[in-house]
């Protein structure tokens, strides 16, 4: 028989989550604070947390915020039991939850979602994981029924480190599209010729400096990069004036071009991409 | 016989030119205002602008600044010459330009290099021309010498804004990486694994979220996009403080915070991404 599982929270995740257990053919129990979501799921639904709880060995939690994961889970007997945190979560509240769920018996392993719910299930979709590594092993099989998993670690704040460094690589990526697209608007021109013949090709051929500049991270520089910070810091005066002169607000270019001002202040005026990387750390 | 070429500037990209016309067959002539530099290329070196201008009907502008530009013509007889200023600048600068070189008698062509100097006569490399189509059709053989040339009109500020969005464009991207970076070099693991199997990955998927932005600019929103704006401004939150719990500056996330907010308070909260772009223009 095939594990399992509970699926605490039956919000637009949870619900694709219990979803893709019972395609999968997992004896499935769920349970939502408010009764009666997704009535969809023809599958066994408990009436309170701990019920559901009790019903797997194997249970994901996938609710609103770290507060509610607390307000759920506190009092409850977990152990035995593999409880598998899928709720958003900063690094510091999934350290928080290890212990508490560690305390109350069960082993804990959290975990960041990389997909929209319409991705569960699918080929595209990755999982970030970390946390107690047997527990992951146990339920490596069970877990690859929502995604791909990628475990990175037995601190439980990593997976949720790592959905979060690529949330904000993802941030910064699009608002840089942003602005470049608010000044292509801005001369009345089409968007579409300029996104998919130019700016597309042109960040798919900047990311492969990537792997440069974190391989200059880990080793130290390579060699003279040939990016001048000073160089850079005068040439992104342009970048904001050219905004303002078209209409657009230069709010999304401001701190990059701080942030080489202080590269070339710190005397990193011939250095390399990854010292920008070094100035942001503050400890 | 190729068509005669003068190039003005022999900094790193104007000899990079020159280099390039050069190894074309091109009878090239070159002028620095201060002599003597590049001595490897081997060629006709006029003592004065005006010398160098005079010798071929083809001039390429690749100076410093653009108060370089204004000094080294200035005065010039310029009549029946093409103008191709690539020289780095704004919009509002090369349509200054424009206009005091057409009234010396020429025919201006703006560029904007999307390059570095070691890539320039290689299949990487592109450059934005706008200005007088039939003096750029003219010569566009004599310019793909250089790069593949890409002609976006006839204002002549536009390749200059094209040049200035796609580098705007990539210094979001670069810092969001960064910043994924600061975090993952906070926990003390090595930052390449991370960029090889998952940032590069990432962010390549999610460009292909580009066009789709893009469309609903050009047309309205096809539908409901699924980004709840007042969801996405809530979670930011957790990126924000992540930074701030593992050592990391939040100056370059924090203004994508900012919008993220704007378009909520706007009414925007169940709206797609390219309403984003629509906020950010002022006028």
């Amino acid at each position: 028989m095939k594990t399992p599982v509970t699926v605490l929270g039956l919000g637009a995740m949870g619900t694709a989550l219990a979803r893709a257990y019972l395609a999968a053919g997992h004896p499935t129990t769920v349970w939502n604070r408010t009764p009666g979501r997704s009535p969809e799921l023809k599958t066994e639904r408990a009436a309170t947390a701990a019920e559901a709880i009790a019903a797997s060995p194997l249970v994901i939690v996938c609710l609103l915020v770290d507060d509610t994961v607390r307000s759920t889970l506190d009092g409850i007997d977990l152990s035995g039991k593999t409880v598998v945190n899928l709720t958003n979560s900063t690094p510091d509240q999934a350290r928080a939850t290890a212990e508490r769920v560690t305390a109350a018996g069960a082993q804990y392993v959290d975990g960041g979602i990389m997909a929209v719910p319409a991705m569960i299930g699918g080929p595209a979709a990755f999982i970030f994981y970390s946390g107690v590594p047997g527990a992951f092993e146990k339920h490596r099989a069970d877990l690859s029924v929502l995604a791909r998993p990628e475990y990175v670690g037995a601190d439980p704040g990593l997976a949720a480190l790592y959905d979060i460094a690529l949330l904000s690589a993802m941030y910064g990526m699009f608002g840089g599209a942003q602005h470049a697209l608010a000044l292509i608007d801005s001369t009345g021109g089409p968007a579409e010729p300029f996104t998919d013949q130019f700016l597309v090709p042109w960040l798919t051929a900047m990311l492969t400096s990537l792997p440069r500049i974190a391989g200059d991270l880990d080793n130290g520089p390579a060699g003279t990069a040939g990016s001048n910070f000073a160089m850079q810091a005068a040439a992104y005066e342009n970048l904001v004036s050219t905004a303002a002169g078209q209409g657009v607000d230069p709010l999304l270019l401001t701190p990059m071009g701080e942030l080489l001002k202080r590269a070339v202040a710190a005397g990193h005026g011939d250095e390399d991409l990854a010292a920008l990387v070094r100035l942001l750390r503050t400890e």
